[in-house]
């Protein structure tokens, strides 16, 4: 596969030109940008610019409000809900995020369910936004019904990621930022491409069969919880997108289950629906809620140290710190820029003519 | 295997009574009983009376402290620490997760971090406390180092179990209580018991290679993250792992990783501790903080309902709601009574005997 090379900036200003084309304010255009951007700068290229045209094609079907009116509609000292008001995930997150790290700083701990959005980017953007206070982030949220439970033989959950992010002293951020499938989705896409067939664990066929045929979604299959099957754990993979599931949709009145709206806007929202819109969770904690800051990065560098340094099967293969290669990626990119598959540059290019904005520049 | 089945109450008593002759008060024995024997009724025999000697040995070692000063010894308006002064984890995470509820009643949500505990028992015990007070129950706990991250060959973390609950109206709680390990060690010893191999993935022998040997932890062996393997998202398990152990100890001022103090009292705690005992995390959130308890009852019974009524592989396994087999054990249990296997009995009444109590009455 090729790729193109491009600067964070230019990537930047082609993005927020595209939101900004969308209608949305020069403040949230430039917001929803630093989502896409921070995605790609950490590497997980499935998350950053290669979904903007999919943004847009929701914002034509007038599936996303580009100026949103979101509000709280429901709040405790520590406890709100924010209806999203159709807005883009990416800018109604991080306002959600906001409202729980000001509560966190008056009480100590701040927690917010959010109705009526779209997906969000990375989870851990938004977790990050916590740590930067020197808090603990946490950020969850419900997507479109991929993953069977297990025994189930139909999609009734998202691959419905949790983020929990921690400050260390010397070390970079921990950041535990995972889909609770087996395999994202984004891991199907790329054996597609490659025309490779992926591990068995990840998918079942239309029949509830395994199947290792990364193409199995497009026909009635469907993606597995973590664990694969109930001997390794499937039901524990389930159950953790059960609780994203019901924290970011059932707490907050946004669409749950098999009734959350579809990413892709050749799919209709259910005709049904049980709430607003997809959902979000998202929590800050302040670390001296517990003890003092200091003494928490230090303790947690040790635990980095530890684990960094720990006796591993293979020499050449040392354990990962959760949160280290997208930071390591990140250092990088921000410096050699961010490489875009040439596909998805074809494809920004041809949004790019549609909108009637300058392409992207390398 | 044989059974001998006793009744709730004979069986309470019993526990009661060994509580009582290792120096706890009347009301710290008829708690830690309440623990265990809750555990049993659910069907997680693993954690109920089973392990009522092991909690006797580890005092007789003078590792856990019968009459603890239980305290918060740090705290916000919804954040605490609470040093458990080495009693038993069965009497500290109660008392910590009345604290958070406490919290929670007056400003949305409570979170309490635990330092100087000892083995709580079921997780899924003190998030029910939450969900009766129509509050979403959270609740974890780091353990003795038995799991093995991703790519290492050492054992640096617990099983590290983590729980959600949550109150529905018309169907019991949700609950979702699982060990972040592919498999719990409970089933490990029901293999070594069976003289059966366990299935691949849930073990790796000293040398770091996959085993099916039940006895592989006996001889260096590892417990393996949940996902098994990395191309099934064991970085996925050791993440939730690693975040449990976190949440539980570096916040709280316990002892984690490699460094939290074995349940078996004949292995030794570190000589180089990195904090204190061993930790937990409890947290308490109000459903009516988001949103009217009664909505998101309806809703989750909605939900549970469409998951319960879901299109299977095979007609005759449905879809399991997370919670829904420990409730139905506890219903009939506490109609026909606890089964509990010979070899626990026999244990128990030696136990009686050493402690000069009544033995066991079927």
């Amino acid at each position: 596969m090729n790729f193109i090379t491009f600067t964070e900036t230019n990537l930047r200003t082609f993005t927020e030109s595209v939101f900004k084309k969308m209608g949305c304010s020069d403040e949230h255009a430039k917001l929803a940008a630093d989502v896409l951007i921070r995605s790609d700068l950490r590497g997980i290229d499935s998350h950053g610019v290669a979904r903007l045209s999919g943004y847009v094609r929701l914002w034509e079907k007038k599936r996303i409000n580009p100026t949103p009116n979101i509000k709280i509609v429901h709040e405790t000292p520590t406890t709100a809900t924010v209806d999203g008001d159709a807005g883009l995930g990416l800018v109604v997150a991080p306002f959600a995020m906001k409202v729980a790290i000001a509560k966190a700083e008056q009480y100590g701990s701040g927690w917010v369910s959010v109705k009526n959005s779209n997906h969000f980017g990375i989870a851990g953007y938004h977790a990050l936004m916590a740590v930067e206070k020197d808090m603990i982030g946490i950020s969850m949220t419900n997507a479109s019904p991929l993953v069977a439970p297990t025994y189930a033989n139909e999609r009734l959950l998202g691959t419905n990621p949790m983020c929990y992010a921690f400050p260390a002293g010397k070390y970079p951020p921990v950041i535990v930022d995972m889909a609770t499938s087996a395999a994202a989705n984004g891991k199907l896409e790329i054996a597609q491409r490659a025309e490779k067939s992926v591990p068995e664990g990840w998918v079942q066929d239309q029949h509830g069969n395994g199947s290792v045929n990364p193409n199995e979604l497009k026909s009635g299959g469907s993606l597995l919880p973590l664990g694969s099957d109930k001997d390794h754990g499937s039901h524990k993979g389930y159950g953790l997108g059960a609780t994203v599931d019901i924290l970011s949709a059932v707490l907050s009145g946004a669409n749950y289950g098999p009734w959350v709206p579809p990413f892709v806007a050749f799919l209709e929202p259910s005709a049904n629906p049980v709430g607003e819109g997809l959902g979000h969770f998202l929590g800050a904690m302040r670390v001296d809620g517990f003890r003092p800051a200091a003494d928490f990065k230090n303790h947690l560098d040790n635990w980095v140290s530890r684990f960094k340094n720990a006796e591993t099967v293979s020499p050449d293969q040392k354990v990962i710190i959760p949160g280290e290669p997208e930071y390591e990626f990140e250092q990088e990119r921000k410096v050699s820029g961010i490489p875009i598959i040439e596909v998805v540059v074809k494809d920004l290019n041809e949004l790019a003519s549609k909108l009637g904005i300058e392409p992207l520049k390398v």
